[in-house]
């Protein structure tokens, strides 16, 4: 039996409605879960991070690890265009696995040094970078899932597979996978990239594998309008996955939901689909403003997801001010009847919301993954320091912290990010 | 006469439509003023930052130097309760000397760091600690204009002046003013703050001193209701600064105008007004999203407003990324007859555009001040970044840097920061 304490500022929320926090307290940690709170300190090893504060491990539902080379940049574009212009033609060099090994490896080192956990990522069409990258997420300690993309239409040639081809490669995929917490996804990159025949055919893999599903969804009118036209059986776009067997027989995450009407809004919660709430990337493409409060109310598991590279930030505390502040537009210029979400029901979403996909992870309640971060406060400047509470850091850390000022991070109880530059 | 040269990669904005850039150059500075590029060495000092990126001073159209100490805090409000909850008691703070020197210090040696050079800042309604912070911007090397805050009423008793006190105060403050490059502005909070016969005699001041004038206006749908019933006769927020002589007379600055009307526009492009857009505030604020484009395209004078702590960062390079953001969703959500903004009309707003409220700032043309920074790219890893562009660099630099990464700043020719902590 391995027992530990962490000692620190502890915050979390175990609902969305408000924040627990517990200061100058310590955490016992048993075989890589959290076992209780002490305030007196325990005849245990101690990782002592006093005066830090400390929040669960994150979850990011939703991006792509090889648009990180290019994020931030080609933000002048919609959808369909970016992707056409930039995306496709970068994801195409992984075909290289020279050049994925160095994208890669900056990918995986920089995530390290963000509060994310938990993941739920892309690769690219590329079987080997993907099992590449799937391995070095496993190598450095996350947990989550990473997917080979499939895409046999409407992409240029240098990023299409044949549909016989898209499917064997994903049998080799799953075969290949060797990782024990990193785990592979079935990943479709969204209805106009895949035809009918290979849709169904992963609807069936999925099942057969007892694997996840992960595509996007309702992002962009005019990607809508083509779903439309290239499937114009189904009554929706989530109708179509549906159709596909791509939901409501495994677990899925669907990407975006901007525009998702109040038809599809039932099918989404009876299937237990999580969305991934993608606020950067939203406005960033010109999209528009997902309901978030809405699905919320209608009880569709909801989430955050930074979607790299739609999304220009790595960190999913930045997609926490983002989600918070696109929710006040959309409550001020488009509908007024759902309220902007709180600071707790943004970081709900991002640590015990977004992360029940994951399982136990985001909270710090008895039993979940020992998954934290220990934050780095010590570049924000503030005559009011001395009086903040614990709430109040937590808000002035998401506002004005730069992306990686985490000080240490623990997946499952062990520690896979540890700076010190500053002391 | 004082000749150096400047070393390294050049990029700024004449006019909106486009950057300007000149790579591996030399930039003459002659008596704090850019002379001209030249692609040999010349014959003066040089200044080395070859491979980094430089560019022009920026401006800060508005912002509250006392709510630095809170920014990132307290985003769950609306402007008048934001106000009356925890704007104006932390304002009352600096009544107390000793305060205003610690939260004041702090407050420069991070707009140190910022590319910001120029600058439009409110204080208090306090004398003295406004003299201390027109003093220490003086000090640290800024150009620009403070004001000391004037409210007679509807603010609490702990920070609301008397009519003749706040006059008295305000003759004080001028009288007392010994700065040289930064220079007092007429200051009154918005018209909810001041009665008729304080904004007249205000208006009077800005004519008598030849003072410019800086203020709010349409930033809240409340606010702007309580200004129609406060000054009934008035056909407009701004007809109620154009009838007291605070806009028309001399230069003014009018942060946020996000529910301007089409009657107001003549008005401001008539008096050459500046609007200082504050995209971040904004939204933190539920404001909404102003008409920039528009704004822009009727010949209406715009810059951009960190409006700190409205806005939630203090770089002016946050700004130019969330202008073009709600920009977008402006496009999308509410009138898609005015495009979102590019990246390079977004970034002449910050520099030559809001600079020119100051004189011959933000460009590296003939004649301008010598002001620019020189970026601290470190910090953004990319498998690309050998065939970037200049453009490119910019834009993944706004993207993605923190804060702070600016390796050197000079205002007027004279080096103000000098930051090579990680070399």
């Amino acid at each position: 039996m391995v027992l530990y304490a962490i000692k620190g500022d502890f915050i979390w929320t175990e609902d969305p409605s408000s924040f627990k926090y517990s200061a100058d307290s310590y955490l016992i940690v048993q075989d890589g879960r959290f076992l209780k709170f002490s305030s007196s300190c325990p005849d245990c090893p101690i990782l002592d991070y006093s005066g830090h504060l400390i929040i669960p491990g994150l979850s990011d539902l939703h991006l792509h690890a090889p648009q990180y080379a290019f994020m931030g940049l080609y933000m002048d574009d919609e959808l369909l265009k970016w992707l056409d212009e930039h995306t496709f033609p970068e994801e195409a060099k992984y075909r290289d696995l020279s050049y994925a090994e160095k994208a890669y490896s900056i990918f995986v080192s920089d995530l390290l040094k963000t509060p994310t956990s938990r993941l739920s990522v892309f690769g690219t069409i590329h079987t080997d970078a993907t099992l590449m990258l799937i391995n070095k997420l496993e190598s450095a300690g996350f947990s989550g899932y990473c997917g080979k993309v499939n895409m046999d239409r409407n992409s240029p040639p240098f990023l299409t597979e044949s549909t016989s081809e898209s499917i064997e490669e994903t049998y080799r995929y799953l075969e290949s996978c060797r990782t024990v917490n990193m785990k592979p996804i079935v990943t479709p990159r969204f209805i106009p990239s895949c035809s009918d025949e290979l849709l169904s055919e992963l609807g069936r893999i999925a099942v057969k594998y007892v694997l996840p599903v992960q595509s996007h969804l309702d992002e962009n009118l005019s990607e809508i309008e083509w779903v439309k036209s290239l499937m114009p059986e189904a009554e929706s776009y989530t109708d179509a996955y549906l159709r596909m067997g791509l939901i409501g027989k495994t677990p899925s995450i669907m990407a975006h939901a901007v525009w998702v009407t109040d038809d599809e809004i039932p099918i989404l919660r009876n299937s237990g689909t999580f969305i991934a709430h993608s606020p950067s990337s939203n406005y960033n493409l010109s999209s528009g403003i997902a309901p978030v409060r809405k699905l919320l109310s209608e009880g569709v598991n909801t989430g955050l997801g930074t979607d790299v590279a739609g999304g220009s930030s790595l960190s999913i505390l930045s997609v926490v001010r983002d989600a918070i502040a696109v929710s006040k537009l959309r409550w001020r210029l488009v509908d007024d009847s759902f309220k902007p979400l709180t600071l707790s029901e943004a970081f709900y979403m991002a640590s015990k919301g977004g992360g029940s996909f994951f399982g136990k992870t985001g909270s710090f309640e008895e039993g979940y993954d020992a998954d934290f971060s220990v934050l780095d406060e010590s570049d924000i400047a503030t005559p009011l320091s001395v009086s903040l509470s614990l709430p109040e850091r937590l808000e002035i850390y998401i506002s004005r912290s730069s992306e990686k000022a985490v000080k240490a991070k623990s997946i499952k109880g062990k520690i896979v990010h540890c700076s010190h530059q500053k002391e």
